[in-house]
């Protein structure tokens, strides 16, 4: 077959040329019930030619629900998941997801999927804890991964994420690479640790977030690579969503809590290596500290987004590190058309890596995170509605909030529903679900202000949620919740964390059954 | 003053001769609101005589709620904090207890307590985010240590415990040091890390259990050293529970896991280092592992408790790590009596490093704990009784089940109540109170089977953990709360983890109103 010279210009190790492969010449290796691998995180660096040609060949044989697959990737991937996902394709989904048809899949019992902590997840399945049913000891078929260049010994030069790729290789009982010659080459801005597993790991020797000390592309042994695909397909990163007067109310409670922090002693001038999702809200809380005058931050993280770069462009920012670098298509010419000024600030590693608790807690990383509610005590839920709707999974969020200094979530203190804009109280006497336990926090804020947590008995952490961070729609409801709690436990010795567990969940059953969690009183016990 | 023969013999740091002083002659030094530190861990290496002294103060001059402390020990300390709780002389204890006094006061509001991770309560000490209230910047205004000897540098080598001692001392603004001459020396069976905080921590650099990079003493300031104190008084560890039929039954089905693992390959023959708590399961656990032929263990764990005294004699355990020894008065005289050999074998740190992530993930150590119950989706809670009412603390759990390769909690299926011989279940339908979550337990096992929870989704967990673990009297119960849940759910297309919020803790509010778990049945919805 013909090889565009884009190709050969990316493949610097010849043998690999006389495996170019078109993407449909590859689909009779996909057989029903099989586990595959594909590099990518939040989006990018996912490959594409193939799961898209496994699609075409479903829909023309109408084989949905009869080639379905064990499909892991390192957090979520493109919109091929999602098609994978309404075309029926996906037997067991882990450890992340994001798009309506995936989650749709998942709550209609269709596609059984769990979370973990997505530094963990790599590890365990090359320790062989996620494919025990199998037979024939294998752990992966196939690893799919996509490639912006090959470097000289056949390594793998990632493109805009690393996550499991370095696991997934190296428990792929065959690899296929999709090199994406519509990306420019990512080739310098990846430091990978290949895994090694108990008992002879070592330390990872980081002790600030532009050390490098791994490899820069990904090794593979070229005799498992069977195919190398063309991909012409770019990542489609949708805009991020602007800061608005609640997000920037948070990202203002949060500037000041920092000088306060500053002026204690308790954090240095330049802060600690900070940690922040995605979102408006983590977009206004960078904004706000580009704003704010602080100098000489450093970013340790698990994803960067399009608002970093503002911080690098005014001088606030010195370095970043992250296992994603999710960019619009605007962002991501931002950073080629400044390309040698970013490659000495921004480094890629493994999810392993990024979300190491090792690295987090030598760090001293300031954690930032947006949970579904917390709750009086400071549990929150990051998962699942009600308790029982997924929405994307935990993703790194435990990774950072149990290991960081400073442990922060924020949040919306309401959301609208369909009948009442303030339907939804982020603070409830209760979480249906817990991701963070109430040893895990140390801040939580919302618009309405900031609850410093820290040394606090769950009884006064209580008041000083309410007080700060609850929607006033909801103060009232949420005091008389702990007052009748303590009164009622006060009567069985158990005030330490004061509930009535039949009353517990009231906010949640009629928010189920009459769309707000404005309730009428709460239900007498004795 | 008189200075004893053995005081003198125990202290090489002439200086502090002249410091010493009757502990009745120091409690002047003790201020209503002052804020103290112990050491001392799991009830031994606490100080015993200055505590006393000013009990028999409070005793005389009826000062009780009069003169009270904010009290921090790296766990908890001994029959001393018993007889504070017993005075009113504690207003805020952290970050675990053990005793009835002392949790029925915390139980009766009368203590603020908060439990955090033992791993991170030094270091957040250090931080100062504890004592964010005091306005003369001071963090402790004493640190009350227990040593075994004094060297030359006036360093202090301490007893059976290290706990938060390193971390106190280096944020007390004085020091006071009780000798204890009825404990052997425990020179040279420490290894000793003192804090470093960001950004300047490095790697901790062990890759074995028995890698020792510290000091075998805690540096202090001597100037810092304001008086010392002879003790005279030994720790005093009750007889452990010796194992049942019950706990028999759980090891021998850890054994055959443990088996199985080593068959897969996904274990190596002398497994990895283990970490197991306290109590008659974890016992019946190591006496399992001592008669099932294992050899060459290693544990890597928090406390060691005299079963394992029996794993080095047979031969089975080549090294043990910990932050304490609590032995019996027994098996402290079966390590004084074999001293060279135990030294060798023996290795005493700082709970900061024997409960770091870091170390517990590099070394992929095998963690066991007991909850007080696990609910059919695996989030397990180890600390509040309905919701409610604190046993212990947290503890160490969720340092090692976050964190370890295999994480394992164990229980009996059932437990006893006043009127029903299994009124209270170990399995329920959810926790209502969530210490280790969903994402971190791997293994539950109860006397009745070992559900292997590792790569299942939430659906497929509960049918495992019914089958494997629950108690006959319960699983029917069980069973249909799933089906209903999840037809439940599937109208409300939230089936990735189907619960019932209204009938979620009726298990629980049956046992409080009834003394029972065992319900009628279900209460309808729709």
């Amino acid at each position: 077959m013909t090889i565009s010279q884009a190709l050969k210009e990316r493949i610097r190790y010849a043998p690999y040329l006389a495996k170019v492969r078109e993407p449909h010449e590859l689909v009779s290796l996909f057989k029903n019930g099989q586990y595959l691998g594909w590099s990518g995180f939040t989006g990018v660096g996912t490959p594409k030619a193939v799961p898209q040609a496994i699609i075409s060949h479903v829909e023309k044989n109408n084989l949905q629900g009869k080639l379905r697959f064990n499909l892991f990737v390192g957090a979520s991937a493109g919109p091929e998941e999602e098609a994978w996902a309404n075309h029926d394709m996906i037997i067991k989904r882990a450890p992340h997801q994001v798009g309506k048809p995936i989650a749709k899949a998942i709550n209609a019992g269709r596609i059984n999927f769990f979370d973990k902590h997505l530094s963990m997840f790599p590890q365990d399945l090359t320790y062989g804890f996620y494919t025990r049913e199998r037979t024939d000891g294998k752990i992966l078929d196939y690893m799919i991964i996509e490639a912006t260049a090959i470097k000289e010994d056949g390594s793998i030069v990632p493109g805009p994420s690393v996550g499991g790729s370095p696991e997934f290789i190296s428990v792929a009982d065959k690899v296929i690479v999709e090199v994406n010659t519509a990306t420019p080459s990512f080739e310098g801005l990846h430091d990978i640790d290949m895994p090694v597993n108990p008992p002879y790991r070592k330390p990872y020797p980081y002790v600030k977030v532009n050390d490098k000390c791994g490899v820069d592309s990904i090794p593979v042994d070229p005799e498992k690579v069977i195919a190398i695909v063309e991909s012409t397909t770019r990542d489609k990163v949708p805009p991020n969503s602007p800061s608005d007067e609640m997000s920037r109310g948070i990202a203002s409670h949060l500037v000041e809590f920092f000088r306060n922090e500053v002026n204690h002693g308790r954090l240095p001038e330049t802060l600690l290596p900070l940690q922040s999702g995605i979102g408006n809200i983590a977009n206004a809380v960078i904004e706000g500290l580009a704003t704010a005058n602080f100098k000489h931050l450093n970013v340790w993280t698990e994803v960067l987004q399009d608002s970093f770069l503002d911080l690098f462009e005014n001088g606030s920012l010195d370095y970043a590190t992250a296992t994603s670098i999710r960019l619009t298509e605007n962002g991501f010419k931002r950073v080629f058309n400044n390309w040698d000024s970013f490659k000495s600030k921004l480094c890629l590693r493994s999810q392993v890596v990024s979300n190491n608790p090792e690295l987090i807690r030598r760090l001293g990383v300031i954690a930032m995170n947006t949970p579904v509610e917390v709750d009086i005590y400071a549990h929150a839920n990051s998962t699942n509605v009600n308790g029982s709707r997924m929405l994307n999974g935990l993703g790194g969020s435990a990774d950072f909030l149990r290991n960081a200094k400073i442990s922060i979530m924020h949040a919306p203190s309401a959301r609208p529903t369909k009948i009442d804009p303030t339907g939804i109280s982020s603070i409830v006497p209760m979480v249906p679900h817990v991701d963070q336990t109430e040893h895990d926090l140390d801040v939580i804020v919302t618009e309405q202000g900031l609850a410093d947590l820290r040394g606090l008995s769950p009884k006064e952490r209580a008041r000083e949620i309410i007080k700060q961070c609850a929607h006033p729609d909801y103060k009232d409801l949420l005091i008389e919740y702990v007052q009748r709690s303590e009164h009622y436990c006060e009567k069985k010795n158990s005030l330490h964390e004061p509930h009535m567990l039949k009353n517990a969940f009231k906010f949640h059953t009629n928010l189920m059954e009459k769309g707000t969690m404005k309730i009428e009183g709460w239900d007498p016990i004795d």
